[in-house]
């Protein structure tokens, strides 16, 4: 086996642990100098890859590698760029080729969600189509939480702690204010096809009249007698009433309840907003006092607070990837294999790339309660288990010393090359 | 001297230390069993006291009033209610004076902001009028870091430290999403009237092409043509714009930002929203695609990541309340001094009530850049003290271990009193 150089990249929304996931392929290609010779990192993502456009991770001091464990976001930049097949665009993946060829790249590793598996797979066929031996891993990674396979995405547990510390600090503001002040609270949270971001927020909930009070999950139509007539019970039985609503909310005729919030000065629709239209509306219907947030990027990026488990299970995959390739895998995704609930213990397995490209895990309905506003004993079990742990990062002047790096480029060796 | 009961509320918007601020109360109170008998906590705020609903946290165990240290939000309850002038409404200060002599009530230590600081010295001043003897000491809070004298207030360092902690994570994720997704993000904070919190977005940059890039102050009215070029020119220079917009942004024909939201499905008009209507904005002038969160209440109880030095602060003044009223201060209120910038150190002082009370303080011109859109250094000199330390809670299950107490309530010896 002669020594060829590797393809990392960064695909799609980021998380708080995808750089753990970088640091754990990298770490474990530095480990195999026989095999692997330069991981080369795509400077966001695959168009990094089109564009010849690469950092060289080799000229990174060991700290620095050691600390993307810690650095939420995507160090190397991410994407939102999906291959098209090789039918409808030729002319990428023999580009790709080139670009491989040049830099002696043998292996790719491709982090991201269902669409950056599909582009794994596609690499994985253009390389046996075109004859340009490439050992394609993908290395799971979405908040969403929607791979299939896999009993959990790395990058979800870190938000699901981010929201259920967020909903229970929120549960005790309005609790103490809404004597003589605010009785109803929205808290908007990602996760527009699934409700596993919005349904993690239940995991703060120990007593009955704990926050959240009613969990509104986009797998479930939003009645809106039923609602208003649910926020005004649960604010007299105890006060007030906390809603955690996925941003993908929409009522029962269909309409997103973000398309609800009406237009701007200027006749333009609103940017979403799923919990400012809740909020208006519940403000409309019963007189009550609202306030609400939207986290938007912050339960993504919030490294301050990612989830020890998560971190873990993110590097693990990073490091399996390499392993699996180095032990002569090729087009599969490392997943995380759930062996025991409690105490909770988890292996690293693999999924086939073409199994899991573009299918999208929903959330069963049996993880949310009956009555369609709270997360379940079962959800709770499947949850809970993957928001463990605190993982710190180092601070410095009372801040998170997230790294930075050198950012050495690998000096290009073709011509320029220009994506849609 | 004589054994008298204490009464200790809360008041006003709540933050990630007021509780600290209690158990500085509680703790010393106890330690002089000799001079101060139960310290009863109003339900509520001042509310309590007039309705006669009070806690008796001498029935709480010394571990409860510990961990009251690390549990945001106001255990006891807030409020927001003002009392009016003696002679607006005579009946609610004679009723405090039935309540406090029903339960041999002889200090008051009110817990808030500039309103409430104007509570406790008029209950003051009822003290002398009436001929009922009760010593009333302010105790100082608010997010909004607005209260004269001090240096700064406590509940302020945990916002500052949690804002200026997101704007950073929040530049990581634009950073890494701008060349195909996201290219503008608008974080909305509190402060409506002063840019304190807004400010402290700015102690997370460190190199010129960090995020934030854009701070707007309510202080400074805002020019749309000069927003969007500015912002133009950042995303060209660092190919994204971190924008951090106050809560009390107006434009410069005086409209608030939040203002500028239009209407909703029913025509009403949009609940505040600086951050959805800049984002709008912007993205309608440049065509970028554009982000936004609002933290809202979240920002101001995010135990999970207080100021150690706010945390510290509170307790201090909490402690300082009663130790000054043992010692035979009347009228006042503990203040923060800063004895020394580098290394940062502080000491305890006091304020007149009656000098503090509905005193506004503005954030200095100077500590914004000369373009308004940064921190200066001056401010930063200023604020960084103020964030440092990771005050931590004890996690239990994944989540923040915060207390709940008894909350056994005071029997009442009076009938219902009705307020306004």
């Amino acid at each position: 086996m002669s020594i060829r150089n590797a393809f990392y990249a960064q695909s799609g929304g980021v998380t708080a642990v995808i750089n753990a996931s970088a640091c754990g392929v990298i770490e474990t290609a530095r480990q195999h100098p026989d095999k692997i010779g330069r991981v080369y990192a795509g400077n966001n993502g695959i168009i990094g890859a089109l564009q010849e456009d690469m950092f060289d991770t080799s000229l990174e001091s060991e700290a620095t590698i050691a600390a993307l464990k810690h650095t939420p976001s995507a160090a190397f930049g991410s994407c939102r760029y999906k291959l098209k097949s090789l039918g409808q665009n030729r002319a990428e993946y023999e580009r790709l080729i080139d670009v491989f060829s040049a830099h002696d790249i043998g292996y790719f590793f491709y982090n991201g969600g269902g669409d950056s598996q599909d582009t794994a797979n596609k690499v994985s066929q253009m390389s046996q189509q075109k004859g340009y031996p490439i050992t394609c891993i993908g290395v799971p990674k979405t908040i969403d939480n929607d791979l299939p396979f896999t009993d959990c995405c790395p990058g979800f547990g870190s938000v699901a702690k981010y929201v259920a510390i967020s909903t229970r600090e929120i549960g005790l503001d309005v609790r103490a204010m809404q004597q003589s002040s605010t009785k109803v609270f929205v808290f908007e949270v990602m996760g527009r096809h699934a409700g596993w971001i919005a349904g993690a927020a239940g995991l703060a909930k120990e007593q009955p009249e704990d926050a959240p009070h009613l969990i509104v999950f986009p797998e479930l139509p939003l009645d809106k007698a039923e609602l208003i007539a649910a926020v005004e019970k649960k604010v007299s039985e105890v006060g007030y009433c906390v809603i955690v609503a996925s941003e993908g909310a929409r009522y029962q005729d269909g309409e997103f309840v973000a398309d609800a919030g009406g237009t701007d000065a200027f006749g333009h629709v609103q940017l979403g907003g799923v919990a400012p239209a809740l909020a208006a509306f519940i403000k409309q219907s019963t007189g009550y006092k609202c306030h609400w947030a939207v986290a938007d990027y912050l339960q993504r990026s919030a490294g301050h607070i990612a989830s020890a488990t998560d971190r873990e299970q993110a590097y693990a995959v990073g490091k399996a990837a390499v392993e699996f390739a180095l032990a002569g895998e090729n087009a599969i995704m490392p997943i995380i294999v759930r062996e025991s609930v409690d105490p909770y213990s988890w292996s690293i397995g693999k999924a086939k790339l073409g199994d899991v490209a573009n299918i999208e895990q929903p959330m069963p309905r049996h993880f949310i309660t009956d009555d369609g506003y709270g997360l379940s004993e079962a959800g709770k079990a499947q949850l809970l288990p993957l928001i463990q742990g605190e993982s710190y990062p180092p601070y410095r002047q009372g801040l998170p010393d997230y790294v930075r790096l050198k950012g050495v480029k690998v000096a290009a060796k073709l011509g320029e090359f220009s994506i849609d």
